[in-house]
């Protein structure tokens, strides 16, 4: 057992946390006040393309990807503690081309694009020239049960039509969003785990719409956002079918491992972050004679915080290593784990911080409301934190159940085929 | 011990939720439409002033005055039902003519004001015509320890001089609000208590400016909002100073009590109606074969929510009737209490509802989000939670002290004359 | 509203305060020490009678009654604060004569008893010379579900005769404990509601065996003590039933709603006098050159406990009163609300105040542990918690399923009927 | 980074599971009885040496000691899983001669004892032959802050001389337990940490006396016990004084931190059982027609219980590795995190395993409430939680406060050379 990281990521990991802390924090009200005074909230305030370029020139450019091809090709386990880097400060993840979901469609464009896509559309993708969204919820039924998807995506002839209204389609508001990947219906017939395929629609499409941008927590996020957008007899090329059709399911559990990582980590820096906020605020205020940590239980706040997130931390991490090691089918119940327990722990640690500043912490003169808007989308977002509860109970018991059968397991890290129906329900989105 | 209401209460109470639920809550959509559709979000939409006519002529009106010259004169424990069920849409509180900061203000020129102050500032205030703002809280210094207060009020001559900058002015973002009333030190070499004194200022008075108005977790809260507001040598005549110089903390401590029962009592009908909507919700919708309240431990959350919202009614409840039976000293300690307690409660039952609601929770599609952003701002506005209780703990250690040196209290609801410096500190604001 | 106690319930609350305070508490060492000196830990030291007769002499004495044949006839409401009183030490119920289970068992001979089982067993018992226990609960089923119970009570000739095995029987340990209450099965075919009789067992009746007596948290509450029973053929004549066959359910619904009050009022006495004695502690040691209570979270300890007793005590008065007024059947969910929470909102101070006391807290040199035993076993006595979330819950959605449309939904708890149903299935114990 | 095990440190772990499983746990019950038949309750069944001469044949000896000549010399993170699976029953860490504190005493007595002392005492403990108790915690002080320890050891000549009273001396009742190890204050003006002494004391020395033995939660942990000693002029040759006079903080220090893991891995090994026992009774047992955990909020428990377990192991096990790789020095932070953590955390999935147990979970019939008193003991013995929390605070706010121009704040707990100072305190115990 060794927790110590290899040279190889300790080194990405100094020059990443050099950058956050040298160049991007402290540009950070540069940034607020550009975006603020331009006329378009949406608008990418330039500062963003400057600091993308030397973070490019520097190498620190699609660490995300394993893929050595693509970049230094660094495992999950030593991407994730630069994606808790990447997770201080709202800006870093497109600053080093890893936001999501471009990271995530990125990986489906390489592992399952064809070779036309992969040019047109993975190339500029990495290269951080465009950007991109991923369509998968939707707002007439409960996502978090993917059987509930009612969007179509038909084949017609050697087209395929989409039909259908999503929303929280991230990132879909930034200008250079060019295309997104839309999951839908193909054959109402086939396996449960078969009907339903991707497809990747650029944005400009006919029938492609966006309807409206939604805030969280009254916060939208510009310049990414979150949309609505509705998909109206869209018709493409077969060939848009991502791998071809039926293979919905398939992409969508290949995307969710790695992604659900990155967002843990990312939750995680901004835990840190507002541990730190959280201090530096508490002992540099007084209030009735004393400064602020020194009152009631806050020296316990700031204890517990550091050991829920040390926890989580180490949860996450070792989650990753299952992924790199045993890969994502023994890592399920780990990945369920994280998921329940690192956005949750992340809204309190924020929460907590906001307490710790007292008005300011209420209003956008921190950055914690943006993390607190982002921690509580992720106790929904990718499956509510109560549906991957289900999932590790359910591999908890099922050693129980399995042994007043027959057989039985010896402890949570085990099965290999065991993925059956009711699994993959909570672990779709 | 009788729970029931009176006669009277009951009567309003049923005439205040027929409304709330006839006339306030089913035009909130068109409310929010109007709002959104309106060039300035700072415009208040016509249907306010249609819906004020209605509750005023049915003699719904300014309910929260104990005193009969304005009104039906209903005690504190009476208003508080009424309360609650105006809590239940954020529109209806200025709807009775009964929002904050224009209820505490209105208490205070009652009480306080001169002839002319009440004629010329209250009169409009109790019609509708007019609203108001409170200028207490300060970015610079940790107000919740108002001896950190650094904002001046000084006499000169005739004159009295307001300097300094103050933040969270609630409501002053209303493009009826013409007055504030603004706290400052107005003498330092007084006994603390008598340092400070409440102004009336007209909001076009030169030297008042609004800085900038502040989000709640990104929401405005147009067209109240939360103002940061400068004052640079406002010059006043002296007899602004309301009811003489020094005399702020007095005014304070009246103005307190009842303002922390109406708030609280808001806060638990946002709860129950988030835990409403919540319940409607998870009946309705269905996942994995399953209404979702059936899955998981969602009826356990329900349940618990439901135990919360009553215990916590009836802690308030029972603070009102200290209030209105014993007066404000015997119920300092309650009131700590459920100022501690309330915001916490109504946070955790509204988080809840926006998890059961899925994405929808986290957008401005009901009302949840700005309910969450009432709470979450409770939890520090009028002293954060942690102040109060260590007002509570205070309390209840100082009979088991007192026993040490001499004589002891017999329970906690007990102590006249017990009130010494530390005690008023936390609770100034 | 009024929460002040009718003058009468005040004077009866200042006599048994002072009785508690002045002859119990002061004795509780004593009575300890003779405990631990005796030869057999489960007599019972003579301070005991002597304490009975003077609180016999002052009236104070069944005060639990509310029929005015027996004593002062006080409401539930009246009697709740007087039951806090006796919770502060775990030898005062005995000394009031309003010791559980004798308290149910005396309501039930009262309601329901014959003139015979009155005059043998009920006037005995309301004179402090006999004690009896309660024979419910069963150890190879899951009792929560009343349904499961498997022990018989059946009809032979002019005999009844039981057979079955029940534990957690409650006072069956005390040398003076002379009848049992069985419950069992008589006729399988009626409706389940009609099922079951309760018989009056001398506990001397051949066939009756105590096979052991059982520890909660390792502690044996003598000389009170719960036993597992067996009951071998057991034959009684017929008219031990109590009035009649099958009206087992109707006799333990009447039982339950104020017993659970005043198991609730006892606890939330011993949080209160756990509280006292964590303040007293916590203001007497000193660590780190301060006392205990200024070092770290302490004093927010002290003040959510403050909070926590308050809430829960009006919450159990309110449902008192609603008993009072309305009657079980309207109380029914409240009663389930604070079965569900004050048990463990007393475990948690409790647990608070061990925690305050270190090591000393550990043992049994102060009456928390058995406290803590008593809190603890109440989360499953009478019901587990969770069997009262879920009777709240179904009660808060039932409203929202009726507005659907009448129908019900297909949840396993759910009937259709359920009223009279599936609720009755969580209150049995 | 790597999660796995070293192929030896696997090796053992096998084989103490299969042990565990095998040999161990499934004769739990027979040794129950054995204690429950036997008069005295204080005396050892024979299967614990039938068991020891086992492990001892299999070399599952000593596995605690990272010395290589006592034993397989394993680092504290490979001896770490074992202690995990020693915790799964009350009765293995004796039979692995692994329990407290005859580890911790070892383990001082390798480090710091004379050869004679190595010889007569260590080598018969080291055998299993002799157990050992340590006398540090005292009655009358908080013993959190080891600057109030009163116990005196004064050198008289070539004696040193005991006075004093210690409690909470754990395996004090066990018949084999023939020495302590004591700690008292030589030399009240030497720095503060070179005042004190540890003196190993036969428990036959005269002015050695048991004055009585402590239950936990009404248990009394026999055959091991925890007893209150008084120490009266108990005379002793100075060489029975460990490593000289004025050592006792230095040697206390070393022995500390893995003692802490060993507690913290046996509870997560109790916890891991706990946890396994709830779900097997929690699938077999049935109400209202579904297994147990199909009710209510259940599974919900089981997942946030594998969650904490498991956040909790990788927290133990990164701190151990921490201990083997920078030392007891750099690892101080997280063991005062996992002293916090993880005896809470284990109190409350075995407080959740009762509950699913009913009455069952009450009584001793499982090994839970032994558990249980295990858990609420480790959050007090060797440092209050809180103590802990304030050590882990202190460290967390340093770094900001250094920041700050290296001066310190005012706060009660606050050196400045506090590294060794204060950190010291609430580590001594």
């Amino acid at each position: 057992m060794d927790f110590a990281h290899s040279p190889r990521a300790r080194e990405y990991l100094e020059k990443v946390t050099a950058f956050v802390e040298t160049e991007i924090i402290p540009r950070e009200r540069e940034y607020l006040e550009a975006q603020r005074s331009q006329a378009d909230r949406w608008a990418v305030p330039p500062l963003i393309e400057e600091l993308k370029q030397k973070a490019r020139e520097q190498g620190l450019w699609n660490l995300f990807l394993p893929d050595a091809r693509h970049g230094p090709g660094l495992g999950v386990a030593e991407y994730a503690p630069l994606a808790e880097r990447m997770g201080r400060s709202l800006i870093a993840p497109e600053v080093f081309n890893c936001n999501a979901p471009d990271t995530g469609n990125a990986e489906v464009l390489v592992h399952y694009g064809s070779d036309e896509q992969r040019e047109r559309w993975l190339a500029p993708l990495l290269a951080g020239r465009i950007r991109s969204a991923f369509c998968m919820t939707e707002p007439e039924v409960a996502s978090s049960d993917a059987t509930n998807m009612a969007a179509t995506a038909v084949l017609d002839g050697d087209e395929v039509v989409l039909n259908g209204r999503k929303w929280w389609s991230t990132g879909i508001g930034h200008p250079d969003c060019k295309f997104v990947i839309f999951m839908g219906l193909t054959d109402p017939t086939a396996h449960r785990y078969l009907r339903h395929s991707m497809v990747l629609v650029p944005v400009d499409t006919p029938g492609v719409r966006i309807e409206r941008m939604l805030p969280v927590l009254g916060q939208y996020d510009e310049p990414y956002g979150h949309g609505e957008v509705s998909f109206t007899d869209v018709r493409l090329p077969a060939d848009a079918v991502i791998a071809g059709p039926g293979r919905g399911f398939e992409i969508a559990q290949g995307r969710l491992g790695p992604g659900r990582i990155h967002h843990c980590m990312r939750l995680i820096g901004m835990a840190e972050r507002a541990l730190e906020l959280a201090c530096r605020r508490a002992t540099e205020r007084t209030a009735f004679g004393k400064p602020l940590v020194d009152l009631g239980g806050n020296r316990e706040r700031v204890a517990r915080a550091r050991i829920a997130i040390d926890q989580a931390r180490l949860h996450v991490l070792h989650t990753a290593w299952l992924l790199d090691t045993a890969g994502a089918a023994a890592a399920t119940g780990e990945l369920s784990q994280v998921k329940a327990a690192v956005p949750a722990m992340a809204q309190d640690v924020i929460d907590m911080a906001i307490q710790f500043h007292g008005g300011a912490g209420l209003s956008d003169d921190t950055p914690l409301t943006g993390f607190l808007a982002a921690a509580r989308a992720l106790r929904l977002a990718d499956g509510p934190d109560e549906v991957h509860l289900g999932v590790v109970a359910r591999r908890e018991l099922r050693r129980y159940r399995d042994e007043r059968g027959g057989r039985g397991g010896n402890n949570g890290n085990n099965g290999n085929n065991e993925n059956n129906g009711n699994d993959g329900q909570g672990e779709q989105r």
